[in-house]
């Protein structure tokens, strides 16, 4: 009951060449490259003697014929458009190696974590959580194509769709690139992830009066774009008294119109969030920006309007199993370990929902995801699965 | 030597008709519809007794037969994309009826003051400011169809351009709409401009670093959109002290790349202007502006960079011609006029590097131009074209 890590180490590199770009992958879900990626993985479980199969939605499993007590282990296949090559992919290929290895470990590959169609589609169909009618509305956000139409052209449509049997389980694991730079800064091999943050998602449009940049003094003007830099100066300026210690919030779009060099803005949109594993933590920022916008709307003579786009749960990962993974992770290499929270959102989250679930993380280089340069070193990636293997062991042992 | 200004308003509501967009006109640059109203134009001018021809970029000069010394009056006839019937219009048809009323003016429509192709290529060209060159490389802004290509088209292809013959002029009139609510607000009827203003506009371009907006912790960030955020709000704070009475700031266009909700933006790039018709404090506020820009690079982990767009230079209106308009306004319309600047940039800002020239304005309805809605009352049109004759004449008897 030894995991092989060459051969860990080669599947992963085979799989890299599926919608191979530059150094990374480009595979979109239910795409060319995608569909070929996810029949490889299925005749490698296949191989490695497990009962494979693939639903309607893409999502494959395959089930460990020895007996239990089972863990269930995974990730997901498709990338990011022209991103890396370990997203995914790597906890995919390490639940197939736990399983290779002799544990019983099921082996679950969920579709469209990246969101190409949807909000983790794979994961929520797994765990009871979408809908017929969801799969109905959904399109491609890239290019529009309905979600239906894609599952037909992936030979999908009419497949029905698996759901978790959580009985059969002590609980999920997913090993994944950290996609960031907290490990790599302090040398260390492992983070053992304590949960998964909640995003909290907002627009924020504000309403002025388009007009002309020359004719308009500034006492008659009613500017959307002044309101939303003074605004979003306030927000910048609170969060930081109300935050918690790992609490990131980021505007990643403010969207101007008509966006002319001389015509004052008569609308913005801003999209603003923020992420927490504490719920108490995002209600009070919820707060704090309610109280901004307010503000913003006593001061301006625009207004501001605050839309919830998406408030998710954060996913507390399993106390017991981060225990069992950070002993692992003290036995096969001591002082390398860390505990820590992951800022990006995971399959295991809609898994915690169902059965107690893990992450652990593996160190990425420069912090770099979502980007073709994506990339992190084999022998952090062989300690990780080797990690991720005692870890599964001690917890089944348990 | 009367002004009809029933026969003024008929012939404006005549040009109405020419690419009339509901209540409203579209007549892009060289376009058909805007060729149509130059050729009636021209046949008015020749009705009225002028010598009248359109030259090689579709500016028309009418020249008057009478006995000089002579001024020379107009605007432009093309309009923004679905824009107001007056702007520019009202200019035009002014001028031909201080000709129509027998008093020695040359009426000058300019091509293109509204930019579809270039700056202000009509008053430009008559001014001696446009460079062949300059037609060669210029292409339609909103449909990148190249200048000569439309010249062609329009019948114009191998005309020589006509140049100002200063000498025979004691300087330049043109009337406009306000564009602005300034005379509205407070009831009056004329406008005396005392300048046209300068914009300065600026792009400011700030270099972060794209990431993930989910595992890069706050400290570790380079933000390019908070940093955008953070010296625009330092700018609108700033200006104020040191901006004059009607100085205005515009901040147009603010986009981040790239633009998406989990994505720090790793590149800000801000449209930002000022206008006022001081040259003096057009180059105090760029003193604040570039200390602002040196303060945010000392604050962030950010690169910022100004890059000047265009500086134009302030048009100065001749004190003699804004006495003689204001002595006319008073004459006929007591206590109803006020002097003020120009926001908006106008063919007599080329005019005035040449000759003296002034400017009149007549009240806009709600403030709104460059819209379909754009609208003023034909009494305050009527009293306008009244004063701007009552002017003219005490112009050319001084």
């Amino acid at each position: 009951m030894q995991v092989d890590t060459d051969r860990f180490l080669a599947d992963l590199k085979r799989l890299r060449e599926f919608g191979a770009f530059k150094t990374g992958v480009h595979r979109p879900t239910y795409s060319p490259q995608d569909m070929e990626a996810r029949h490889w993985f299925l005749s490698r479980l296949k191989e490695e003697g497990l009962e494979a199969e693939m639903d309607g939605v893409g999502n494959i499993l395959g089930r460990s014929k020895g007996p239990g007590p089972y863990l269930l282990a995974g990730s997901h296949l498709e990338s990011q458009n022209e991103a890396g090559w370990l997203d995914g992919a790597l906890g995919c290929v390490a639940a197939l190696h736990l399983a290779a290895s002799g544990l019983p470990v099921d082996v679950a590959v969920f579709a469209d974590e990246e969101g190409h169609y949807g909000s983790f589609i794979g994961s929520r169909s797994f765990t009871g959580l979408l809908e017929e009618a969801e799969i109905d509305r959904l399109a491609n956000k890239y290019h529009d194509k309905p979600l239906r139409e894609a599952l037909r052209e992936a030979g999908l449509e009419g497949r029905p769709r698996l759901r978790a049997d959580a009985a059969r389980y002590r609980g999920f694991l997913e090993m994944h690139i950290e996609q960031g730079r907290q490990l790599e800064k302090r040398d260390l091999g492992i983070g053992v992830v304590t949960g998964i943050v909640a995003i909290w998602q907002w627009r924020i449009v504000i309403e002025g009066q388009q007009n002309h940049a020359g004719t308009t003094t500034m006492d008659e003007r009613r500017d959307a774009g002044m309101a939303a830099v003074r605004l979003l100066a306030m927000i910048d300026s609170e969060f930081p008294r109300h935050c918690a210690e790992r609490t990131v919030w980021t505007a990643g779009r403010i969207a101007l119109s008509p966006g002319a060099p001389s015509i004052i803005p008569g609308r913005a949109e801003i999209l603003f969030q923020y992420r927490d594993v504490d719920i108490d933590v995002l209600r009070r920022l919820e707060e704090v920006l309610r109280r901004c916008v307010t503000e913003s709307n006593r001061r301006e003579r625009t207004v501001a309007t605050l839309e919830a786009m998406s408030l998710s749960t954060p996913a507390v990962c399993d106390p017991a199993f981060q225990d069992a993974l950070e002993a692992a992770a003290e036995a096969l290499a001591p002082g390398k370990s860390l505990r820590m929270p992951s800022g990006a959102g995971h399959d295991a989250q809609y898994l915690a929902r169902i059965m107690p679930a893990a992450m652990l993380f593996v160190p990425s280089i420069n912090g770099i995801s979502h980007h073709w340069t994506e990339d992190t070193k084999d022998e952090d990636l062989a300690l990780g699965m080797r990690v991720l293997a005692e870890g599964a062991r001690r917890i089944l042992a348990a």
